[in-house]
């Protein structure tokens, strides 16, 4: 189903969202809010880990991972490894991410996993690393036959855009639940830092959405492997 | 790009997922929050018909038209008809709803469109009537030339599908920012009314999934005008 345009193009647009949409974030976390600690006496600044992680981590080097299979002019077994290179990085930021927002609630004796942002974000975490082992042990090693692999592949990059929709949901639930703690404590509803936020969120879905358009674009013409067999 | 199930039988589960919502959301704003009101001198009761509106309107009725182009066992002129009809209404719904959060919002003295939820719902409605009216333009009346509808015909299924997850992800942060607000005001955050709202959030998410996944189903085999195009 690819649409009829350049999938290498799009990811050019890709690639400078998640740049804008890093940078978004860090300024908002270390300019904003004080800035990034694992240990501290403001426990502000280990939450601040969390956004940074899960931004950078999951979200952007997740994308890149997608994306990576279906525009780098490679080989396919050089792209499978760059694939799932990157997905296990983005899982690994993505799991210590959550582990900081539960340090930052431990440690200021927040309450655990009672809003819709906690609950979906353990679903996501926990299918992406089950989406990685599926991927891993069918297209890697040791690798299913033939005939598994092809009724696989179409499942496979179904189920991954499901799961990354929905972990770019889950980070559009984080920003307006942050925002909105932070709003109900003072902080300016059409100040700086909320315009901030929410832009951040915004970019955040273009990023995820030139994502999805890149891999339902067209493959270099040399490759024969990638997400076409959708 | 279909996939290997039936449209019709993955359709059942979303019309089910569809009326277990319906009720979730009036049980919400009915049993717990109070009632539906156009006007009343609790403002509350004005807001109640907003997630109703939304959910029932927009997110149901928009998902039924969806799926209703896939699914019908009928001829291509009368599916059309259908599929903008349903459309229409929930497109009127749409509007309807986002109307009573600024009504409720303007009587109660509270600021208007400052968060990420608000935001991105008038962009999903700006969005939708656009889809619609160029859907009814080009495919309807007065109808663009063959060469035409059929280059536009994967961008209007694509620019659809990604209206609509928009319009999901609008829904879901809009029950996490009317749950923090009533938490932050003493609702118990391990409470039934909680977990009813995260609940309904999650069944939406779910018929959503259920609508896309309908779409990428096989068409009946009497039909060759759906979505298949794609």
């Amino acid at each position: 189903m690819a649409i009829g345009v350049k999938a290498s193009h799009i990811s050019f647009v890709a690639h400078f969202l998640g740049i804008v949409g890093a940078i978004m974030v860090l300024i908002w976390c270390i300019s904003f809010r004080g800035g990034l600690a694992w240990e501290a006496t403001n426990k502000n600044l280990i939450f601040n880990l969390h956004p940074v992680l899960m931004l950078i981590g999951l979200i952007i080097i997740g994308g890149e991972a997608i994306m990576s299979y279906k525009c780098l002019p490679l080989k396919k077994p050089e792209k499978k490894l760059i694939h799932l290179v990157l997905h296990a990085i983005a899982l690994i930021l993505g799991i210590i991410g959550i582990y900081t927002a539960f340090k930052f609630h431990n440690e200021s004796n927040i309450a655990n996993l009672y809003s819709l942002h906690s609950w979906l974000g353990i679903g996501v975490i926990s299918l992406y690393g089950i989406q990685w082992l599926y991927g891993f042990v069918v297209f890697f090693y040791p690798g299913g036959t033939t005939a598994i692999r092809s009724e696989s592949l179409p499942w496979h990059v179904l189920f991954g855009i499901f799961v990354y929709v929905l972990a770019v949901a889950t980070a559009t639930l984080g920003y307006l639940e942050k925002l909105t703690f932070l709003e109900s404590s003072g902080l300016a509803k059409y100040g700086s830092e909320a315009f901030l936020v929410n832009f951040t969120a915004i970019v955040t879905i273009l990023y995820g959405t030139f994502v999805i358009v890149t891999i339902l674009s067209q493959a270099p013409p040399e490759d024969e492997y990638s997400y076409s067999a959708i």
